[in-house]
């Protein structure tokens, strides 16, 4: 059961009045990290509320609470939830996506107006939100379009959950998700989860996503004298906090990304011959990460190690320090307590539950050594488990179908770097395969200046969404 | 020749007065590092040339010319010369002050209002610039007042140089003070200078002090990708520059304040039994630099090394990194382009210009070692150089007199761990004794909250600079 031509047909047709309702969408400015922003959340999560009711979505907003931000007390955005078909004979199909957006002023470095929806000759959407995630987000709204104008039954039951949240921590919807997957609530019944909200590796081969690091993030905090110091009255007569941080921070990670704190790199199972394979076959170049990073320095120059070291090797980042002089100038100050922050990207077995004891015991085992009569603690901030399903997952063979359908081209299998903490949400709290099914390229830059989606990833990625429900109802369990 | 007992009996008379006068000058807000108080800073330096002309002084106003500070260009408060006596029979000391101060907010923790000189029961004159520099500068107003009042003459031919820009680089200073030390100018004819500007080592023995460490600042410049990457993207695919940086940092100095850098430490000569003799003589102890500190946190339990440390060595320090991180929470950047400062506090033989290629030499070695494939370039930033003088010189007997007639006590001779960059300008545009004689104590709070002069230590002050001249005039050469 392939998708109706009648369906593809429909899309191409309505490109330009989709690409004219994803304007409205992103000249909404739904920044949830800035509180001054947060009646446009509103009215953005009231707007998807709406577009999905008019075609034939039942619809319910969800008020998640107040939270704190920037010392002031807000209300949290609404979700959305929403649902259409109850056929017990379907399969139901649940698809996440955000509705708000990073921050974005023209100083920034846009060449446009980040929130007017710039449609470039070559082809480029350009606007805040165009690929991060209301490009994927409307993706569904358009499916749904062609439906409802047509009167035509879906091939799956759907339910959907919309946030405003994202790019904030999500905050309230780990609760929703949990409370909603339980018997009575919107997410009964669900099969698989479908979640657009990453990009392909590179600009041409489109990506099934099975796997995300996890992370957690911690403080060196270091402390000494009861202010700041002088250096000229007190160099060379007292322990100097950062002398000491710098000691502690040089001994987790080295030059080329290995991790130096005992046990943790070992918790990861080296890759075999066959798991290398995978990651020969994707479509990407050394090139594809430093034209990425805008300049030649990737760790390897086999394509192998640097794309194994993304998505299946622990990695650790020194972020920076907090409590030192940070201006430009030059200040002598000797700062009198300082906080070293790193994070390590984790990867299965690994959790920050399992991972604090090596790091505790090294940076403890490592302070002891300096023998500085500073003070030294380890504080742990947020952390999130790693998630890697099954790529055999009929979830999985329906991506695949619905690629080859619309593009011709097998996708590439890949993991994240990162983390998109609701899929691991959705999978513990519905016990179903979750895949990550992207709209948009590798080039995109999502939470940069300038981010746009190309107009035929929005096309045929709304044709991909739309496929991909038929290719679920098509495969047998 | 000793003071007369006039003089003493005189200040302590007119302590009160000298006080209410202190006040008057500590509401003046000669910020000179805020550009909303440059009004302020011109005030201050006309109120000081008024004040000196009522008791007799010739005073000139001179025009230091723009500068440009916070983006925008200013007026550069006027310094202020004086002169008073001209006989060729006497000698004539120079006098140095400052009458600008550093910020003060109540907000920043002081207990009471900084431009409000709080009179407490303990003694203590609390107020912004009571101890820096106002305290003293007036002191040099009380000894004139004496002689002006009661119609004495001055034992010595006295020069004044005093200037609004101390806290902020001193800008302009140092081409006034080489001009006007040329024949024909202000300076001309000078036998020594006398600056007060600087504090006993603890609470209750003066000190002359006769040396001052010099400094070297530099930036570590390490930059990679061409913007701010991702954690999560980006982690153990590219050579990250934080790791590169905080590895070089990590070369530079020891838990325990040795320099790492070959050849700096070395510069140094040991000291010998004789030298570690002036420092065992010195009244303090380790409680001295804890409780300034503010922890038990001393580098040895051996004082002499302490002393040393701050004295007589360099020291490193490492200040901050610009570029990074540094705010509170929990960001998960890889910082594109960090800068790592340090700066070493030069002695005898080092100057900027002789420790530079060791560093240099150093930092470029280190890096060649890491193999990273990102960017790295050291930078200089300013730098001055360290200074010691002959305490043997007849203007340290006369400080040595002064301070055994006014505290009948032996004063400690000390070298400052800071710098007075104009102390050096005066000792080569001058080729004459300078000699630093503070008034304050170790506990005075110099550009901290709280800042204060004792009330004894303004009063048993003045008479010690009203002394000193004295004894000036009565050693013979
Ligand atoms: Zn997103
Ligand atoms: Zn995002
Ligand atoms: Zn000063
Ligand atoms: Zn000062």
């Amino acid at each position: 059961m392939v998708a109706p031509k009648e369906f593809l047909d429909f899309v191409d047709n309505n490109a330009d009045a989709f690409i004219q309702r994803l304007g409205e969408a992103v000249a909404i400015k739904s920044i949830s990290g800035d509180p001054a922003c947060r009646p446009e959340v509103f009215k953005m999560m009231n707007w998807v509320a709406q577009k999905f009711e008019s075609v034939g979505v039942e619809v319910q907003q969800v008020d998640l609470g107040k939270h704190i931000m920037d010392g002031q007390e807000l209300q949290l955005p609404n979700a959305v939830l929403g649902r259409i078909g109850n056929d017990p004979k379907l399969r139901t199909v649940l698809c996440y996506a955000h509705a708000d957006v990073q921050p974005a002023n023209v100083s920034d470095g846009w060449d446009t107006d980040p929130f007017t929806l710039t449609i470039q000759e070559n082809g480029k959407l350009v606007g805040r939100g165009s690929t991060d995630d209301k490009g994927p987000l409307l993706g569904w709204l358009n499916v749904l379009q062609y439906h409802y104008d047509n009167k035509k039954p879906l091939p799956v039951n759907l339910r959907f959950c919309f946030e405003g949240m994202e790019e904030s921590g999500s905050e309230g919807l780990d609760e929703l998700v949990v409370r909603e997957s339980k018997p009575g609530g919107w997410f009964e019944g669900v099969d698989c989860v479908c979640i657009s909200d990453n990009y392909w590796l590179n600009t041409s081969t489109p990506v099934l996503t099975y796997g995300l690091r996890g992370l957690a993030y911690y403080k060196l905090n270091v402390s000494g004298p009861a202010r700041d110091l002088h250096s000229g009255v007190f160099g060379r007569t007292v322990h100097e906090p950062m002398t000491d941080l710098i000691r502690l921070m040089n001994t987790l990670v080295d030059v080329n990304g290995k991790i130096l704190i005992p046990g943790v790199d070992d918790m990861v199972m080296a890759a075999d011959v066959e798991e290398r394979k995978l990651y020969e076959a994707l479509d990407y170049s050394i090139k594809d990460v430093e034209q990425s990073a805008g300049a030649p320095i990737a760790l390897s120059d086999d394509k192998v190690e640097v794309l194994m070291g993304r998505m299946r090797m622990p990695s650790l980042s020194l972020h920076g320090i907090e409590g030192a002089f940070y201006g430009s100038g030059a200040k002598t100050v000797i700062p009198a307590k300082v906080s070293g922050k790193f994070s390590i990207r984790l990867v299965p077995p690994q959790t920050p539950e399992n991972v604090l004891p090596f790091v505790q015991k090294h940076v403890d085992s490592e302070w002891a050594k300096l023998g500085s009569k500073n003070k030294f603690e380890l504080e742990e901030l947020h952390g999130g488990k790693p998630w890697v399903t099954d790529i055999n997952h009929w979830n999985f063979q329906a991506g695949k179908a619905a690629t080859r359908a619309v593009y011709n081209k097998e996708p590439d299998m890949t993991r994240e770097g990162g983390s998109i903490p609701v899929t691991l949400t959705f999978a513990e709290a519905l016990g179903v395969s979750v895949m990550l099914l992207p709209m948009g390229r590798g080039d995109d830059g999502a939470h940069s200046t300038n981010e746009k989606l190309d107009r035929s990833n929005f096309i045929e990625g709304t044709k991909l969404l739309g496929t991909y429900l038929y290719e679920v109802a098509a495969i047998a369990n």
